[in-house]
């Protein structure tokens, strides 16, 4: 007897309501330097992370926007990273480095609970406990310099080649960049939920 | 003999260095009404239009963001409505009404040349002669309010209904919103040029 349930999508559908997770931990960039250090708590407003390297309602332009002339004023859509432990695993086991920290890279959150986080869509938004609500600009293209970064801390292994190793590698699981769509406070363990784009939402 | 043109997809694949069109109108509203008027020219800075209804780098909340207490505020990802002439033309025959008018439901940019235009994906960027650069947020989900405006002119028609069949309608083809991400003026005419989002581009 044929149902309804023989043809279903194999695998689990998650509606969009059910993607939630957990803020693992919180870093924040002193200006000047694009790494971060670990953090018990995130004050952010509209212009982004107090006192972060890079808080700012608008940003000058660089190598990711080459159709600008270089230090054009812009609006500032990455003014959060951030990435998940998973993807950062898989990136060193590829890499063959025994780890890879969220601080060498910049990023300021790690969220645990969403599986591929880089796949999270253009336009989602991320609902932190406490009010904070970021709105997902997309990928973070991997670059030479966060390559180089990792490198450093690598010292037998060949920089030049470990730097650019990591932009392919890092590709599609390096996180997500985001600015504020409301401000707040977030604390590490906070719960985050994730609220997908209509138009991309499976019905 | 086989040749690699026979695995080719179908159809014309268009690079999305090639998706380039142009302003046929530009309009503004005045502050209190979302309705817009034709003009000739558009002065666009960080905040979006100058002296428009939908200026400002925040915005209070609506209907649109159940998840917040109306006015809450946030920031404004809808500083601009852009349209094409042949969905608003397609919503019209639809709803058996002999035009849909921008200016009724209040979009600032009428553009030609892209096929489709709301499904350009949230990230986009749009790049005017004269400098200004837009980035999609995304489709703008049509909703009663710009449905009511329509039926204004349509006094023959149940107007509650029109409005109903207008959201319906309008779904995926009522045009983007978006935000400005370059400040800059834009005339009648000027060409624009899309980016779409290298996670969507095809290879």
């Amino acid at each position: 007897m044929s149902t309804g349930a023989a043809h279903q999508i194999p695998g689990e559908i998650v509606p969009a309501s059910r993607l939630v997770g957990k803020v693992s931990a919180l870093m924040k960039a002193e200006p000047g330097d694009f790494r971060t250090s670990q953090v018990d708590l995130l004050d952010v407003r509209f212009e982004g992370i107090v006192g972060d390297e890079h808080s700012g309602l608008t940003r000058k332009s660089g190598g990711r926007e080459p159709w600008y002339p270089r230090g054009t004023e812009m609006r500032n859509e990455r003014q959060l990273s951030i990435v998940c432990a998973d993807e950062l695993s898989g990136i060193a086991e590829d890499l063959a480095i025994d780890r890879l920290e969220a601080t060498w890279i910049g990023a300021n959150i790690i969220l645990e609970g969403f599986a591929n986080l880089s796949m999270l869509p253009p336009r989602s938004l991320l609902f932190f406990d406490g009010g904070l609500v970021l709105k997902i600009d997309g990928q973070n293209a991997p670059c030479r310099v966060a390559g180089g970064a990792i490198a450093a801390h690598f010292p037998d292994r060949d920089a030049d080649q470990l730097a650019l190793d990591f932009v392919k590698a890092a590709k599609r699981r390096r996180g997500l960049v985001a600015w504020v769509e409301k401000p707040g406070s977030i604390a590490q363990g906070a719960g985050v939920k994730a609220h997908l784009p209509e138009q991309w939402i499976y019905r």
